[in-house]
Order: structure tokens, then C-alpha cells, then sequence
């Protein structure tokens, strides 16, 4: 256990690092925050924070040396960043499960590799490569750049073999993926956790709705049968004990009548893991922060059910009508501009354990 | 509702204090806190700290034209400084409840012109004084310096008369109040909040146990008939609406077989009140803010049964074992030295609701 009062170097300042700097602070710990752009909504709750680009290397070395330990609040880290502050300091989750949710296809081969099942996929450089994985996968098809894509960004859909050509060029060049669509019921996600002595704890998966690509609601217990529940856990186990990992992953999982298929993993907390503040004694935010300091992991059971909101765009303006409302536990960023597509905070809406 | 962003300002920067700028920034507000000491607890969740005493004019100037509204996390502020920082901006809870507050003599007239029972009690200056009313009140008795006492300090006990002499001497010459005993089956207490449209909730009734002066734990639900549950929230309500309350207040009842007597009244957030951060979704620091910010008060009811325990002094050191505990939320105010009866943080044990 590192000493009450050390300093969790955050990288990345928007709302999971200011949910986990609040939940450091909560276990007696302070943050030190690196963000690029200027009045992070962590800020406000972080003891620190240095704003610097990630190609600025003595402002990456001065923010390694004040802090203790290393984590991270996305996962599109430059390389060369993550090479100097490692260098300095431990980082947590490690660079390996960073590299393998980085890419599409690296993600891929790592799950299918553990025996797990994905969407059917193959590697996109070239018109020709695009050609031949549609004949090979079929249509309806989705094409997506390899990196850096999130909350739908980077994506195209083929429908049919003649939407090829402006999804590839929707990928200006970026080499891409091509994945087969997944005939599922619903979708649902597992919040798990893995400390550095091996010990795994995982949330109650919870059941996800997207709306443009961008998820709009998570509900605790989602409909699963036992037995998917058991194979949802498991299977993230597998996956955190395979990268040796610490700290909170997401895995964003299909439900089919064939089972579980895995979309994709996110080393790091994640949004549909929100519901876990008003429903647990300790929420992933504290997980992840426990993992990473060497704390024992925390009871994650649940003791409510939950649906999460998110709070997108123009959905701040309901803000006066959502603080009025019974059972209802409000979450807001401190982002002062509310953009189309942007979260500006999630509500917890909470029942009886059912 | 001041527009999100607004600064909330906080005198005192103490694990209260520390408490509410968390649940300012979950409604999407800032906090700058006024701490005469070095490195406060809330100042590594505030988004900016001043520290300067509270007889540093320019100091106070400055800090209330930084904020938008002020509020406070403990009742023993010099009047000179408020006087100050009030001609610039409005502080809530009010002056007079503050005033009030402040003043055991003053408390119990305002309480007993509210109809209210409290101990019998009479204003000691002089030896005469006391004798006096030893005389009327009898033994045994509890001497307390009227002002400025917090966790049992500035108080000694008369169990004859012939303790007098070394109670008197012992409030080394500050007026003083003389309070009879009473005979309490149970310590409970209320908290309420109050909304500047002037709408009123209130808290479950918690039951308190004290060791040595000092809240040691919390249990909801309180071992309460029904009517004295009602009895308990009207008369917090009874309290609020007369001073034209605008926050959170802790009202500390004794139960007896007469009915509830009114121990004290804080007008802030209260120890005792900390079992609603995971008993509820929304907390007493939250409800404050609401007050404070002129939001519609939240939700208070209480969804899980809690208990309470403070972490005092070398209680720290349990830290270890706690954390493998199950149903137990634990929350540190990041204070880095332990000394004995310095309340360090507290855990919330938590339980389906019974």
C-alpha cells in the first residue's frame, strides 16, 4: 500500500480523471493531473495540475517526478509520453493492455487468441484489401480506423458492397479494420478490477444503450440468464489475468444466441461503470484507485438497482427539472460549453434492489 | 440557481469543508476555501485555496470578490471577519443563526422562546453565579464555557457541589452556562435543510454514541417511536423556519421519557450527518450546496440502513483491516498526522434497508 498521502499522477483531466481524483481524495490520497488542454474538469478537484502537451518532455518528466505512481484516464496516450514518464514511475493498468485497446486489431487477435469470441474481422490497408474482407465477411459491414476512434468517431457503415468506396475514403487513408455485424439481443458491459497480488473483483454487468454511437443509458441488473452472467464475468477475468493487469477495465460485450461476444475493452473506468456511485459502497472509481495504489480491492456488490443517464449536449438544460426529481443522484463535469455529442454529466436514478 | 461555474465560497477548510467542495463540483460548481492553517483537508479537492487569518482584511477582500456566495464549515468565525466578507457577498446559513449558534445562552433562549425543551440552564459570570445556580439546578451538572467549545473542550462536570470550586476554575474566567443533567434514554439527532423559497427536508434521525466527548457513531435508523420520529423533524423544521435558515443544520436531541430536549444546534453540516453519503442519493454536503446555490433541495430519503463510525487518532492504523471489509464505504480527510481526538475520517457500514 503506498503511504496515505502520496501523489496519483493522473494523465488525462476530463471526467473520469476527475471522478478518480475525487476518489482518491476520499482514500486520503492526492492527484497530480497532466492535461494538454487548459481548465480540465479535473482541475477543480485535483491538488494539482500541469498543463502541457504530451510532446512537451520536461514538463512530462517534472509531472513523473512529483508523483508516486502512474494511471490514466483514456487511452490514446502518445507512445513516445508513456516511454518517458514510464522510465520515472510505474504505471498502472500497463503498457501492454495500453498498446492491445490502442488497436482494433491487435485487440482482436488478443481476445481470439484467449478462445474468446469477437465479430468476424480482418485488416484493412488498401481499396483491395476492402474488397476482398467484404467478400469474405459479407455485408452489412462496419469499417473502422484501427486507432483512435471512440464514441463512434472513425466508423463507417457498408450496407452494401457499393457504400465501399466512401467508407474507405471516410478513413482518409488511415489504416483500418473492417468487422462484421453481430446479430445481438442487447448489449452489456463488466466493470471488473485485478490488484497487484492477482485478486479479481467485478461488478454486476450492466445493460447498455447507445444512441449515435454514443451511449446514452446503462441499467442495473441488465437481462442476462445466470448463466451469461457467469460466462460475462469469467470471460473478463480471463482477460485481466492474461495482460497480468491493475486497475478497472471496461468490456463492452454482445449478447447472442450463440453467447457472449466480446466489442471491445477499455483499460480504464468507463462510463457504463457510472451507476456504480450510487450503487455499491465502493464504486469503480475507488476500485481503480485502490488497485493502483496496492490497497486491497473493495466490495463491489451491489446494493441497489440503478439506471444511469447520460447528460449529452443540450441535456444540461434539464438540469432544473432532474434536480427536483425523487431517487435521483446528479453528476455534472464543470464543463463550461455544452457542445452537441458532449458529456456534460450523467444522473444515477435508483431503486430498490430487485 | 447561481449559473454553473459560480465559485461557492467556503470559510474553513476542515474535512467539512473538504466535504462540501466535493459535492459542489458533482453539481458542476467551483470552491474556494479560507483556512488560516497550512495545507487544509479541502484543499486538495477545492479548486483554489487562500490561507490567510481571519483578521487579514485584504485577505477576506480579496477572497469575497473572488466568490459568488459564502458559506462555512464551522460556527466559531470572528464577527469581524464575516462583517467583512458579508458587505460583499451573501453568506448562508444567515448571521443570525450563526450569532446564535455561537452562544450557549443565547441557543437556549431561542430555543425555549421556540417552546422548545431544553436542559434547565443558567448564566454563570462569578462564583456567586454559580452557587447560585447549583442552588436552583442542583447537582449533577455540567459547567461549559459559553462560547467556543466543540467535542467536549472548554466543559467540566459538577457531580456535587464540591466540584465547583475546580469547574469554575477550570472555564479559567470565561462566561460561562450552567446545564442540568438530563436523563436521556438516547442521544439522537436531526439533520434538516432549509431552501431559500423556504421548503424544507430532513435527514432520518440518526442515534449517536459519544466516547470521551466525541461522536464515535451513527446508526440509522434511530431506535425512535413514530411519534417521536415526527416530533424530531418538526421541531428541526420548527428551528429552520424561525431563523429564516438557508442550509443544512445539525439538531442534537436527547430522548427522554418527557420527550425530545434540544442538546445543540450547528448550523452547518454535522458529524452525524455523514451516513448520508451512502445511505442516500443525495448527501447532507450535497443538500447544503443546494441551499447555498439556490437549487431545489434533493432527494433525502434514506435508501439503506448505516452505521456511522468515526475514525479518531490512531484508528488510522485499522485502515488495512477496514479495507477488506464488505458493505464498508470508507472516507479519509487526508490529514497527515494522527494525534489522539483528531477525527482522521469515518466508515459507512451499510446494510439492506430494515
Amino acid at each position: 500500500m503506498l503511504p496515505a498521502g502520496s501523489v496519483i499522477g493522473i494523465l488525462g483531466g476530463g471526467q473520469l480523471g476527475r471522478m478518480l481524483s475525487v476518489a482518491a481524495a476520499r482514500l486520503g490520497y492526492r492527484t497530480h493531473v497532466y492535461e494538454p488542454a487548459a481548465n480540465p474538469p479535473a482541475g477543480h478537484v485535483a491538488d494539482r495540475v500541469t498543463t502541457a502537451s504530451y510532446e512537451d518532455a520536461a514538463a512530462l518528466a517534472a509531472f513523473a517526478a512529483s508523483v508516486d505512481v502512474i494511471t490514466y484516464e483514456f487511452e490514446n496516450i502518445p507512445a513516445a509520453a508513456l516511454d518517458l514518464v514510464e522510465a520515472a514511475r510505474p504505471i498502472h493498468p500497463n503498457r501492454r493492455a495500453l498498446a492491445i485497446s490502442q488497436d482494433r486489431i491487435l485487440e482482436k487477435d488478443f481476445l481470439t487468441g484467449l478462445g474468446l469470441k469477437t465479430a468476424p474481422y480482418a485488416a484493412v490497408e488498401t481499396r483491395v484489401d476492402l474488397a476482398e474482407a467484404l467478400d469474405r465477411i459479407g455485408a452489412p459491414a462496419i469499417l473502422k480506423t484501427t486507432r483512435l476512434g471512440y464514441d463512434g468517431k472513425g466508423q463507417a457503415r457498408i450496407m452494401a458492397p457499393a457504400d465501399a468506396d466512401a467508407a474507405f475514403a471516410a478513413m482518409m487513408g488511415a489504416p483500418s479494420v473492417l468487422e462484421g455485424f453481430i446479430d445481438f439481443s442487447r448489449e452489456v458491459s463488466v466493470i471488473a478490477a485485478r490488484g497487484p497480488s492477482g485478486e479479481v473483483a467485478a461488478y454486476d454487468p450492466g445493460e447498455n444503450v447507445h444512441e449515435g454511437g454514443i451511449l446514452r443509458t446503462t441499467t442495473v441488473p441488465a437481462r442476462l440468464t445466470p448463466s451469461e452472467r457467469t460466462d460475462a464475468v469469467l470471460l473478463a477475468a480471463k482477460i485481466l489475468n492474461a495482460l497480468d493487469y491493475v486497475g478497472v477495465m471496461g468490456v463492452e460485450l454482445f449478447v447472442t444466441s450463440a453467447g457472449l461476444v466480446v466489442n471491445e475493452i477499455a483499460p480504464r473506468v468507463h462510463n457504463s461503470g457510472h451507476w456504480t456511485q450510487n450503487g455499491c459502497a465502493v464504486d469503480q472509481f475507488e476500485q481503480h484507485i485502490r488497485a493502483v495504489i496496492g490497497w486491497p480491492l473493495g466490495d463491489g456488490s451491489r446494493h441497489a438497482n440503478v439506471v444511469m443517464e447520460n447528460l449529452i449536449g443540450d441535456d444540461i438544460d434539464r438540469i432544473p427539472a432532474l434536480a427536483r426529481e425523487a431517487n435521483t443522484a446528479i453528476h455534472l463535469y464543470g464543463k463550461a460549453e455544452a457542445r452537441p455529442g458532449r458529456k456534460m454529466g450523467h444522473v444515477n436514478r435508483i431503486a430498490a434492489k430487485g
